[in-house]
Parts: structure tokens; sequence; C-alpha cells
């Protein structure tokens, strides 16, 4: 059993019609995983909806929260991109012992978001066969979490 | 460096609008690859493109050479999924040293499947993160070439 | 109000996912409707679901009836485009005092058919500003019943 | 010949994945129009590319400047919906002897607009058939430019 937490990015951005903008409703994280056929029992568990250029240090702690209290050891989060990294350093300081990979998308799903879903079958494929730590799952590799940064130029994460 | 070997299958049909059938042109694969933000070097190799219905022994034959004769240790294949078990096992039988991982999808990637996209990025994943062994990648989780079938009735594939 | 009958053809195809062809299963036409953001009145009817190619005199004569008997005087009809011209001939000689437009795709819908969409648009748009009389609506213009044929090299419609 | 008029609005923005807004970048009128196969003659000029809140009097001045100078008679113009009815009245005080139909989405095309492919079928359509004047058409249906408002509570154009 997997635990997917949603914390919101690009991910499960929508477009808003009436106002002509980018917004959060719900997560689309169920209809990604029926679509494609994952068969994995799979716990999805929303924790908050936001830009994570907005979380504050205590968005962070609540994230590591339940990673820390999740009755399961392997733990998907899909998280915005722009600080990916930040979050997976608070992570990795308050859980030790699971495996948590970080991922992501540059381009929402609802946009159809071809990275999205690659992004998704790979951080659910990580979480089941790496050990214990904590990881970021972007552009169909895996970093350690101490060992990567997102080039803003090109919006490709690259190691340190 | 991973290989990817194209044998076909569901994954790149595409709609002969002509004729309305479906057929093979060209493999989408560098496109997905594209598409997904797929960083990973990867080098693409079109071995066939058929329905794997129409797999004889002697395409198997030379699926597991491609294999056995590839610089790269992690190679990953497309392959239709009704004899994706056959394939396995054949190629089992003949490359012992490589982590080789075998995928497909229920819809063509043209027809705007998900369960392509999110199997690629499965694919590409547990290449990277399996000791050496002949693997399936499908529904979100890996199979053993020897421990696995498709469920024809449900079209999802399963352990025996 | 407009009447839009369904007769199947590309439009309505679908993927059958375990078996790996494409069938009918229900029409998307409330769907494109919904999605085109369509406020026109129409009443939806499903004549049947066929591929064009496999139409009788019998099947045409059932279309012409719907086209008599409609309470609306306006009337879309979604078809195959193989044998459109054949059933535009036969409404056209039972049906004297209604507008008629006969339209279709060349990529099914649920493979993200865009002409699908332009040609429902084109459609609906055609019956309501042409007077009685019997139309093809394909490719951006409206040709009339006696005066086009299909191209089966280019799949093009084409005045005669 | 139809003359297509491209002034940006929702139809063209784009996602900008480096930064997770949204832009402006190329029109995609020529790939919509491909990708409806549509066959008709039209010559596509991109006036500009804006989002129609910030359009000032001298835009809609210019644009009506390109629809008197047109050699051809039936024009359509792609437009943001928010001040599509104050351009028209602009254009309808100026083109007294052309067809014009203004039309836009609600939701890019680039996002998989389906109101986008639908509108541009209706107002491809509605420009050869309708006399001369300035129309909207949105919403499967046709509008004389005095005669309608955009509704902001719905997003659904209706009569006045």
């Amino acid at each position: 059993m997997i635990r997917v937490l949603i914390t919101g990015g690009t991910f499960d951005k929508e477009y808003d019609e009436l106002h002509g903008r980018l917004y959060f409703k719900d997560t689309h994280l169920p209809e990604m995983l029926r679509l494609g056929r994952c068969r994995v029992p799979v716990e999805v568990e929303t924790v908050m909806l936001m830009d994570s250029l907005n979380m504050t240090d205590a968005d962070r702690q609540r994230i590591a929260a339940c990673c820390r209290n999740s009755p399961q050891s392997r733990i998907v989060i899909t998280h915005g991109t722009d600080t990916m990294v930040e979050t997976a350093a608070v992570i990795a300081a308050a859980v030790p012992d699971k495996t948590v990979v970080l991922t992501g998308a540059m381009v929402p799903y609802a946009f159809g978001s071809s990275d999205g879903l690659f992004n998704l079958g790979s951080a659910i494929s990580f979480v089941q066969s790496l050990p214990h730590g904590v990881y970021l799952a972007m552009n169909g590799t895996h970093f350690e979490w101490h060992n990567v940064r997102k080039n803003r130029e090109t919006g490709v994460f690259e190691e340190i």
C-alpha cells in the first residue's frame, strides 16, 4: 500500500473559464491513477492545494508530520516544483525510516500534461523500489534530496 | 544510458482516417519522452512494429538478440500486451546479465493514452532501480517474468 | 429547436481496449455539445449506431422517415462519411420542406477528433442559416446533396 | 475566400511552463483549421495578440481598419470574449458592406479547448451564409452585434 499526499502545485491547476486564470479546485490524482490503469493499492490524502511558492515553513512541517504519521512506509507527494527541494529537506530531517518520493509537473494535468502522467508513473515506481530516504522523481530519474536543484532557466532538475 | 527497443503493440497504433482502421506508421516513443520531459539519456531502436498476437518465435528471438547485443545493460521494451509474457520468457533464457523491463499500453498513445505515458514513466524508473532480471512494468507495478499473466477478461496483469 | 439524428459513423467510434479494435458504444454528441458550450436548444435522437458502409436501403429509409416525422424543421444528422451522399439523396426524395444537414468526421471524437468538433459547429450553424434543402457540411463548407462526392483518395468532399 | 483576423483572446493563450502563467506566443488558428480539415480557402492575418480586457479604442479602430481594407468581403475575427461586443460595435460603424463574424473561446485551444474548435467551425460557416452585417458566433448560435451581451456570471452570450 502506497500513501499519496497531495499538496497542490502545477499538477492540479485548472483553468477558470469565467475569470481566465489558473486556480485549484480538486486534485486530479484519483483520475490520473485510474486512466493510468494503476492497480497498486493507493490511499490518497489531500493535505493542501497550493502553489509551492506560497508555502510557509509551517506548511512544510505539516507535510512532514503527515509523512511521519502515515501508517504506510512508502509515500508519494505531489508538490509544486519551485520549492520541492526545500520541502524535501524538511521531510528528510523529520522522517528517517520511510521511502518518500516527491514529484510534480511542468504542465497542469488539465491541459493535457504529459509530464504529469509520466512523472506519476515514475514516482509510483521509484517509491516501490528505492530504500528508505527522501527523493525527487522528475524528468524520468530520481535524485536524493540533498543532491538536486531546479534549474530556473530550463525548468529541469539537475544534480548539484 | 537506457536502451529502448520498440516492437509495436497498442502503444504505437494509429488511426488511418482514409480506411477507418488501426495501423502502425512510426513509433511515438521519442515524442512521448519529450512530452514527459524525460532527461535520462535514452537510445531508441525500432526493432519491429507489430501486433504482438502476430509475433512468431523468430520475432521473439530477434528481440532477445537485440537485448543480448545492446551495449547498455538497462533495456526497456515496448510490446503488445497480449504476448508480452511469452517474449519475456524468451529474453530471460537468453539474457542473464541485464535489467530488461517490458511495458505496453491498453490504449494507443495517439488516442490520448494515459496508461502509455504512465507505464513509460514506470518502466523507465524500474529499469534504473531493479537488479538484473526480466520484468514487466504494467499498472504501476513490476512483475518478475515467470510470475505474471495477463487476465484476458479484465485486461489487467496479475501475479500467478 | 434543432433535432440531431445520430446514425453512427466515425464520429462515435470508440477503442475497445480489451480486444484492440474500434466499436460503437454510445453517442458522444451530448458530451460534444456540452464541451462546445452549445446553447442552441437541441433534441438528440439515436436512430442507429453503425458504420455507413454497412447501411442498407432500409436503414436509409428509416433515417428519412425520422426526418419526415421530426416536429423540428431544422435537422442535423451525424453519419459515416463513406455513404453520406447516398443517404442524402434518399432524404432529399422524401423530405422536401425541411433543412437537413448531414455531417461526419474523419477521426473519432474519442481519439481527440478536431474535425468532429469543427464539423459539428459547422453543421449546427448551417442548419440555422440555410433555406430548406438537404446539405452536407464537411471541411468547413456546405454542399448541396446532388452536387458532391467524397474523394476516396484524399478523404475530402468536393463538388462534382 | 475568407479572411481570418487574429486579435488574441482565450483562443490563443498558452501555458508558460517556466513561470506557471498564461501568455501569448503565436496563433493556433492555422493548426486548428488543419486539424478541422477545413478546405475553405482562408487567409489568416495576425493583427494583434492580446487579452481583450486590455484593448483600447485605438486597438478596435485598427481591427475595424483591417476589415475595411480587406479585399475579402467575408471576415472571421478571433477575439477575447470580454469585450467582443464593444469591438463589434466599432466595426459595425466602420464596415457597412461586409459580413464580419467575431468568435472566441472560453478555454484556450492549447488546453484541449472543445469550444474553440466548435466555435471556429460555427464562425466559418455563418460567415459564408449570412448577409452583410456584424455578428458574434458563440455557443452554436449567431447574434447581431447590437443585440447581445456576455453574461459575466455564466460566461454565456445572450440576446439583450
